[in-house]
């Protein structure tokens, strides 16, 4: 993988670059959709390409591995041949998804313990079994395992937390580097800068990842429940640490306006399920503000869903016709939300990347804040 | 509204015509797939037509009326501004669903009083108010209000249930032939012949029917728990009355099967549930036989959906892939199945066409049936 830093704005530490995979280039910044069980929820791949234009999206390496399990995905040739998406994957190392959704697990030196919440069967993920099960996915971008600490977890659970998570990295990297990509196209590692709200403790990760001179580097631990000045002043801290010559990935965040500040303080990579589970809920996000598709005001609102006209589905639905549709629990309105949701998503960062370009990201930056973060 | 009768089989009754309306032109036969609240259940218009290729949908009245309600759909300018869907729309009279899906109904001479399965209120249709919803949804053809009795229904109670259908088909006529298209585009209505698995109240029905000397006519009351031999016989009477140059609708049916050899028996246009909800629980019909993804067999096979590539869904998906979506339970399934389901049964129709035209539909359909109606 390579990473080509192209633009740097001068009046903030927003970046644009370009990510050169096995699977193509990656323009960033960038927002990846999330494809939890290689499907991303709602959307056909053919309108991830066409119409929301994704250039990456991400697989969640526990449900994979749960279901439909390695033995399929190995015979089918890895994620993209399973699913038919040719373009980069990233995929997540589990750890998030063992903590937040398995009733049951044990965290040992050597892993985790943990119960599928699909049949309550027992697994174990460790550092090293999760690079195995990624180069069986077949993921372009792969996570290192991690304990990811609650967002007001104190020093001293962080600091025990955050050492493991070292410790784990460690013996990550170390089967990464011994073994090989296994369908024949490059495979790449991340490691997390871990930490929670302590700043000591963010620069202590923060260094600590950037020695071991990875192609990329992510900050995780972030968007869990701390305040959005938290996560901005953690997410400066760690980026004046992180080499600037490799691409920065904040892991599961988040709205719009997170986005844009994240760019602004030199983040290039991010990914969230909130435009696809807000998609299903009947909350967009558009150009002009965010709208509560259910509210009754739009019953007779016959404009289009966004008259910028990002998706096909901005202007071919008017948003009483989409209310119904929410209203009425139709399928259809769940997947033009998603879609509808991930595009603005990708509009966003584009711009965000053109902005960057053209030298005016934060002025457009404030004006953009201030319109879509506007409730209609 | 004009019917062309193009060709005619000359080994069985089936034929091909041309239906245009105000909205465009119909090939018959044809399958209408059914948009039931105004959106065909996953599926996006855009794929309807372009990928699927559908000439026109049904709506169900009773459903509109309900929700988003009479007001919302004639302020948007009928239901196709509503929708954005521009070719034509054929709407049911809600009879069936007040018979199926209100909890309570009382039948009188004046009508159904019915109580919303959403929320309760009471309702009243009559055949004069019927023709009034369907004027202001825009329904390019629209349905009289009928009684469909049940399929073992026996001779005195359908032959009640027949003679009050039609009574209330002179009084819908009547209001039918003294109003007007609402939104400057035709519409036209047609008449249902009833008569449960009696071939002498059938007979007396399509003759009845007959007479009104509509634009089209409508067979109902079938496929609703008769065995499939009866429901052939009762087409094969009606259709031996109903006029020759008029288009043959058969409603609520049916199964590939079923529609096939409808078509032989001279039936002109179709519309079932079973496409898109057999899609959404993935039962799939393609052009090798039945498939039920959630089947194990599949978990492995890395084959398309269906090799004749009827959709694009078809072979941008493996069967193992989709069998994976519906075990996982994601929303991507149902709408693979939704569209390969419609795409198949609107590929089936227009081969039906395709062989009556070249002469050999009898044949073509003996060994299409043998090959589709093999359970994979």
């Amino acid at each position: 993988m390579d990473f080509k830093l192209q633009y740097s704005d001068t009046k903030s530490n927003a970046r644009a670059g370009e990510i050169t995979t096995g699977r193509g280039k990656i323009q960033t910044p960038i927002f990846m959709p999330v494809g939890t069980v290689g499907s991303v929820k709602g959307v056909h791949f053919k309108e991830l390409e066409e119409d929301i234009k994704a250039q990456i999206i991400l697989g969640n390496t526990y449900h994979l591995y749960l279901r439909p399990g390695l033995e399929i995905i190995e015979k089918a040739g890895g994620l993209h041949k399973f699913n038919g998406w040719e373009k980069p994957i990233l995929t997540d190392s589990g750890g998030f998804q063992v903590f937040s959704l398995s009733k049951t697990r044990k965290l040992t030196e050597e892993g985790a313990i943990f119960s599928s919440h699909i049949d309550g069967s027992k697994h174990l993920f460790t550092p090293e079994n999760v690079v195995d099960i990624q180069r069986t996915i077949g993921a372009d971008i792969m996570m290192a395992f991690d304990e990811c600490a609650p967002g007001d977890a104190d020093y001293n659970y962080t600091r025990k937390s955050m050492d493991m998570t070292h410790r784990w990295l460690k013996r990550g990297l170390s089967r990464f580097d011994s073994t090989n990509a296994k369908y024949g196209v490059e495979q790449t590692f991340f490691p997390i800068v871990q930490g929670a709200g302590h700043k000591e403790l963010r620069k202590e990760s923060a260094n600590f990842i950037a020695e071991c001179q990875r192609e990329g580097n992510a900050i995780g631990g972030l968007a869990v429940g701390e305040p959005p000045e938290v996560m901005y002043e953690m997410i400066d801290i760690v980026n004046n640490i992180l080499p600037k010559d490799k691409p920065r990935y904040l892991m599961g965040v988040g709205t719009p306006e997170n986005i844009l500040e994240a760019i602004s303080l030199g983040v290039d990579m991010f990914d969230c399920v909130m435009p696809t589970r807000n998609g299903r809920n009947g909350m967009l996000f558009t150009s002009e503000g965010i709208i509560n598709m259910r509210n009754e005001k739009w019953k007779d609102d016959f404009s289009p869903i966004d008259p910028a006209g990002i998706s096909f589905v901005d202007t071919r639905y008017t948003k009483a016709y989409l209310r119904h549709l929410y209203i009425a629990k139709e399928m259809l309105a769940a997947e033009i939300g998603s879609q509808h949701n991930l595009a603005f998503y990708l509009w966003l960062v584009n711009n965000a990347r053109k902005h960057i370009i053209e030298g005016d990201f934060t002025s457009w930056k404030e004006k953009t804040l201030k319109k879509i973060t506007t409730r209609l």
